[in-house]
């Protein structure tokens, strides 16, 4: 089954960060798949029997088997097709510290985003300064390297690339701008966006914007 | 430096479920190491610089260079010894639901946990509910399987078993039999507990028990 190119299908919903890692993995990989859409207010019998533990997208399907988990579908996608490029560099340390920043990502950047476009007043304003601390972060752990890993576009770059794409949103709500706070992160974003991969799979930061007040609009946060 | 066995040393705390998945990988592979006890009320200069982005243990040290986060370590310890057993299988659909497990753990198992022994009343019984939930999914995750992959002991099983510890804890918290509960998940943790790795590595769950009891008494929680 590994290898063979046939068969790939992503269970996905067009403005999720993480379904966009997915996409982004098989662009980079060159591999043609079947996009499939989710509504996710009525949950396909497609995704319920493919993701039974959490019913979320993405889900890959290769084969009709599942893979379930953005970070462990990137992974996945740059096992079972090892041909260049790779995803995650060979040296064992570089591997490391490639899923310490895709996890940093994951347990930090995604949760206090949430927050900061939810909440108000005093909490929200301890998740914009959690929020810049954690952008500042990633800028230092950048430092002047072109990607996360050096030289290529590799797995961390992946992980944090669809939120480039929120950037503009966390800017509205927390009333900051990323470029004055993270310069070197803003040049990255620029490099990453640069790549076709990239390019073609994120939305633009205005209909990420929208997508948001859509929300907050339904569920009655003004 | 991969492969070098030197120099490994191990920042960690007793009971942490999360150091002893280094310690159960480290020994599984044979590999000697500097056992690092750490005192969490007063961090140590060598775990804030070792860790400097999240301060916390298990931080594993290779010829001076930190590993930080239990699962990341194990995986490190897998690749960079790469000689048998290994850990995570070879074919990559199988390392991905080995990592799903791994993952849901983390994201499951722990957290709820935590509720399960700090909440009262109502917020405690819903703690409950989902603790049974995630014990049973992972009973039936198990299956009539002998380790989570099968016939060898490997990743999901390191990730799973220092939680085993835990159960006596749990179950008194909850009141609730896991043995009952979920057979097969016990003799799992019985088949885990016969494995060196594992037997020299976890505490007694009598004394998880009074830590947690201790940890309860410190922060007014009775």
């Amino acid at each position: 089954m590994a290898g063979e190119k046939k068969g790939l299908q992503l269970l996905d919903f067009w403005v999720s960060p993480f379904g966009q890692r997915c996409r982004i993995a098989l662009a980079e990989k060159g591999l043609p798949y079947e996009y499939l859409e989710q509504d996710l207010r009525n949950k396909s019998e497609l995704l319920r029997r493919s993701n039974p533990v959490h019913k979320k997208i993405p889900v890959l399907l290769h084969g009709g088997r599942p893979v379930c988990e953005s970070l462990i579908i990137v992974q996945y996608i740059d096992e079972a097709f090892p041909a260049e490029p790779g995803l995650l560099p060979a040296d064992p340390y570089a591997r490391a510290q490639a899923r310490f920043w895709a996890d940093y990502v994951d347990k930090k950047l995604y949760d206090c985003g949430t927050r900061l476009l939810k909440l108000k007043g005093e909490p929200q304003q301890q998740a914009r300064a959690e929020m810049l601390e954690i952008l500042r972060t990633l800028d230092g752990a950048l430092g002047d390297g072109k990607f996360f890993g050096g030289e290529a576009f590799g797995f961390a770059d992946v992980a944090l690339a669809p939120f480039t794409a929120w950037f503009l949103t966390y800017e509205r709500h927390g009333e900051f701008s990323v470029e004055k706070e993270c310069p070197r992160l803003v040049a990255w974003a620029k490099r990453c966006g640069e790549r076709e991969s990239v390019a073609k799979n994120l939305p633009p930061p205005e209909k990420v914007y929208e997508f948001v007040a859509g929300m907050k609009k339904r569920f009655g946060i003004e």
